[in-house]
């Protein structure tokens, strides 16, 4: 696939993304919530999980529909992650895609609560009730994998690892590990959910399983290098912050030579699984989304 | 149904849900965070969602492994909110069930990463991967019960509603709508969850809920009542915390004796939702379940 098509493709599917928060997210929550919630998840963000549930959906000519409220729901994860993150008693964080962070504008209380409901709301969006547009089956099958990725075992643990970890040396694997759940569990899970909304053969399954582990792994040794080679005004967030608070990274363990060319074989694995797939030119989108993601500036 | 029949009952369905929720909280989650969840959810608590789930599914004959997981989740959602709800950004309070409060012991990032993971957990629990124990149709509507009864327009919606009214002079119908969505909406959703785990005529679903609603409302009440009338030694949680914190309750509104008539009240449209469901005998613990909620202590 070329870039002007994949520009095309990737632009109409954002538009629908934002599209959907902006139903979904309701500015009626009350109290203040909805306007919380909205601030943490609308206009911002490289929307690169729902952009995977798509292009894998896509790959396996699957229900798109269905793909697009799990799109938004491996979005709402991710933005009440950081919600989360970037509070106080976490990483107290005041600046994130370029605006102050939810906590900052609109209290502590508030934002621990938009997160509770984000996460929540996710899985409303996953359930709707007339049972058409996403069937009962396919519904349980999404919340399956959503949840995963988000708990103990996925996003949450990896945060708490990384709690435990700052201070300390981590050796490759024990780094992998965190990074694996803390970021590689929701994007290998968007990937998987997208796939879901489609037949899709064991062979291809499996590949696109692979797929996403490689570049969810990709994803945060990227994000361990530019936090060390961006200013914050690219990164729309605080630079260099994993060495401020003492935290194991890529770069730490491997040099930034290193980190970079392990970054590279990522995208190789990646590469490797899909042309394993079975799939051909379908798997194209995906193709480019795993150089997007080591190739990426912010 | 007696009162010895009811203790021999819930003391079975306790002893089912302690062991499941033994089971299903891993210790083995990464860094502390499976001790903090295990911490937040066993050993306490008056189980009132999984024995109204339990209830429910029992009047109406359904599948009852299914509603042990419904209850579990039920619980997991309310134990993550006490989580939440006891950090210094929220009541700030120090003592829950007797003893020290997440936060406390594991420290905020560790309390709140534990909250978050008890809300993934719950639809983790919901979405059994063999698929055998919980039709894939009835996870689905499970997930969607409880997704919205903990979101925005559920208890997450009551908490942020709680929050900006300390201080405020809300009328009564403020106040229910506030206490609908906070305690009511997961109370009424145990019920639903449980009644969903059978086939049901409307008519009874219809009843159920208006039980439910019921008997969400008459627990807030009596919390409300319970604050100013006990000591913190039998609450296991501070008492007069309403009033300090300077928050609307059924009490400041009402005062106690009114307060205590509007209980007995939701009691009385409570069974008269049971009487006229057409489950007969078969929703006997539900209207034991009723009296409790009216006349507990603690």
């Amino acid at each position: 696939m070329n870039t002007s098509d994949f520009e095309a493709w990737a632009r109409q599917q954002l538009s629908d993304v934002e599209q959907a928060l902006e139903a979904w997210v309701p500015p009626s929550a009350p109290a203040g919530l909805g306007d919380a919630m909205r601030y943490g998840v609308l206009d911002g963000g490289k929307r690169l999980r729902p952009l995977l549930v798509m292009a894998a959906c896509q790959a396996v000519g699957g229900n798109t529909g269905a793909a697009l409220r799990a799109a938004v729901a491996a979005e709402l994860i991710h933005a009440y992650s950081l919600v989360h993150d970037d509070m106080p008693c976490m990483d107290n964080d005041v600046l994130r895609r370029g605006k102050p962070t939810v906590h900052v504008k609109y209290g502590q209380a508030q934002a621990m609560l938009a997160g509770d409901a984000m996460q929540a709301l996710a899985f409303e969006v996953l359930t709707p009730e007339d049972g058409a547009s996403v069937p009962p089956v396919l519904q349980a099958r999404l919340c399956a994998l959503l949840a995963r990725a988000a708990g103990h075992a996925g996003m949450a643990g990896g945060q708490a690892i990384d709690l435990a970890s700052i201070g300390q040396a981590l050796d490759e694997a024990a780094l992998r590990d965190m990074h694996r759940r803390k970021t590689g569990a929701l994007l290998q899970a968007s990937v998987q959910m997208g796939a879901a909304c489609g037949g899709c053969t064991d062979m291809a399954w499996r590949a696109l399983g692979d797929y996403g582990a490689a570049i969810g792994l990709a994803f945060q040794v990227v994000d361990d290098i530019l936090d060390v080679t961006q200013a914050s005004e690219t990164l729309g967030k605080t630079a260099g912050k994993d060495q401020h608070h003492n935290k194991p990274t890529y770069v730490s363990l491997l040099g930034l030579t290193a980190a970079r060319r392990h970054a590279e074989e990522l995208r190789q694995q990646a590469q490797t699984a899909l042309a394993g797939s079975g799939l051909g030119a379908a798997a194209g989108v995906l193709a480019v989304l795993a150089d997007k993601v080591v190739e990426r500036e912010n």
